[in-house]
C-alpha cells in the first residue's frame, strides 16, 4: 500500500461514522498537509456504502490545526435525489471540530462536452527539470513537481511581482494511479501564491478550498500515473486573505480538476 | 423595506434556528432564485448573537427546489477560535433538506493587498445600454443588467461559440445599499454559460456555489448604490456539469468578490 493509500485509510465504525490517523508523510509546518485532509474526508464518502454516484463538487473547510493521532469522520448523506446527492462530513479530534466538508455527488450521463479552459502550452514533462532536494515540508516530498514557471522564489526581500502564476507538472511520489482521493490532494500543492507576489514567507493557512471534478473515475483511470499540469494564480490579497484559482489538466488536455482555495495571511 | 430585504428577512425561533418564507420577486424557473437561497442562508449567520467577524468565504449547495412558503434554517457556529468561525447551515422544508452551506467568517486586519485580477477596461454604466423589457423570470426584474458582452444569444440554433464570457453592469432594480447579503445574490446572477458556448436551451440548475469575499462592511458600503461590473466564464462543460469563474469590481475596481459555481445540464 502506498503513502497516500495508508494516509487516507479509514475504518468504518458503523452507520455514518469512520476513523483515520494521521501519517507523518504527509506532515505540513504545523499539522497535516490541507489536501491529505480534504483527501481523507472525501474517502469517507467514496467509502460509504449509501454513496451515489461519483463526486462532482467539493469543499472542505480547515476549522483548527490537526494533531498528530486518530480522527473520526462523520459523513451524513443529508438528502439523496434520484441521480445525485449531497454530504455533510465533520472532522472531529477530542471532540473538536477540525475540519468541515460538504461534497456532490451525481450518476453523469454522456453529453455535450467542451473544454473552455484549455491548456497553455508548455514544455513537455521530460523537458523540464524536477524540483531538486528533499523539501523542508514532508509532505512535498510524496510529489514529484516540474516547474515550468513560478517556483518558489529564491530571495525574501518582499519584492513585488505583479503576477503569482504557477505552472508545474506533477504526479504522486512514488507514482500512483489517480481517483478522485488523489486528484483532491493534488489541488492543494500550491506553495501560497502570496510567497510569489510578494517575496516573503510570513504565516499563512488554508481556510476553505473548493474542487469540481471534470472527469469520472473511467478518465482518471486512463490518466494512470501520467503526469497533470497545474497550474495556479491568486486574484485578490485583502486584509489577511488572498485566493486562488487553480486547474489541472492530464497529459492529453483533459481538464480534470479546477480548484479555488481561500488563505490566510499574517501580515 | 425593499424587495431584497423583505425576502432575505428571517425571524429568530432561538438559538440556531430560524424561519423565512420564499418571495415571488425573486420567483426562478422552478423554486426561487438561487441567489436569494444563498443570501437567506448568509442571512441567518450575519443575524445570529454569537457571530465572530465577517463573511470571508461561502458555499452553498442546492439540494433540491424549494416549494413556495415557508423554510426554517439552522446556522451552527462548530468551531470558535480567537479570531475565526466555521458554521454549517442547513435549510429545511417539510423536514428535508433543501439547502447546506458552510461560511467561515473572521475578524480581518489592515495588510499588504494587491488586486491581481485587474477589472477589464470597459464602457461606463452609463455608456452601456441596458437589457430592456421585462425579464421572463421574476428575480432577473430585480437587478438593472447593461451587458458590455455575451448578453442572452438571440437564436437557440445550437451554434458554438469559442467562448461563454459576460460581462456587465450590475445594480439591484430599485437601487440598494451594497451588503454581504445583497454581493452574494449577485454573485449568481448569471445566466448559465452554456447558453452562450452552445446557444440551445436545456433544462439547468447551479448545485453549487462558492463566493470569496474581499471586502470589509466598510468598503460595501461605500460601494453603495453604484454599480458593480460582473464577469463570468465557463471553464469545462462534461458529461452534465460545467463550471464557472466569476469576479465582481465596483466602479472604483476593487474586486469585492470572486465566485465560482458547477450547474448541471441536462444534454
Amino acid at each position: 500500500m502506498s503513502a497516500f493509500d495508508q494516509a487516507i485509510a479509514l475504518t468504518s465504525l458503523g452507520g455514518v461514522l469512520f476513523e483515520g490517523r494521521t501519517s507523518a508523510a504527509y506532515a505540513n509546518f504545523v499539522g497535516p498537509f490541507g489536501g491529505i485532509m480534504a483527501a481523507q474526508a472525501l474517502n469517507a464518502v467514496m467509502q460509504h456504502p449509501q454513496r451515489l454516484g461519483e463526486p462532482v463538487s467539493l469543499t472542505v473547510n480547515f476549522c483548527a490545526a490537526q494533531a498528530d493521532g486518530p480522527f473520526s469522520i462523520t459523513a451524513r448523506p443529508v438528502r439523496t435525489n434520484r441521480s445525485t446527492q449531497h454530504w455533510i462530513i465533520e472532522t472531529q479530534q477530542n471532540g473538536e471540530v477540525v475540519l468541515t466538508a460538504t461534497v456532490f455527488t451525481a450518476t453523469r450521463r454522456d453529453t455535450f462536452k467542451a473544454i473552455e479552459h484549455a491548456m497553455p502550452a508548455v514544455p513537455a514533462p521530460a523537458d523540464t527539470p524536477v524540483r531538486g532536494g528533499p523539501a523542508r515540508l514532508e509532505w512535498a516530498n510524496r510529489y514529484e513537481m516540474r516547474f515550468v514557471e513560478g517556483g518558489m522564489p529564491a530571495s525574501q526581500d518582499g519584492s513585488l511581482a505583479p503576477t503569482s502564476r504557477s505552472q508545474l507538472w506533477l504526479r504522486d511520489n512514488p507514482p500512483r494511479v489517480l481517483d478522485f482521493c488523489a486528484l483532491t490532494a493534488r489541488c492543494d500543492v500550491f506553495f501560497p501564491r502570496l510567497f510569489l507576489r510578494r517575496a516573503s514567507f510570513v504565516p499563512i493557512g488554508t481556510v476553505s478550498m473548493t474542487v469540481y471534478f471534470h472527469a469520472s473515475s473511467a478518465e482518471l483511470a486512463a490518466t494512470g500515473m501520467g503526469y497533470l499540469l497545474a497550474q495556479a494564480q491568486g486574484q485578490n490579497f485583502f486584509n489577511g486573505y488572498f485566493d486562488q484559482s487553480a486547474q489541472l489538466w492530464n497529459e492529453a488536455g483533459a481538464l480534470l480538476a479546477t480548484s479555488h482555495q481561500v488563505v490566510y495571511y499574517k501580515e
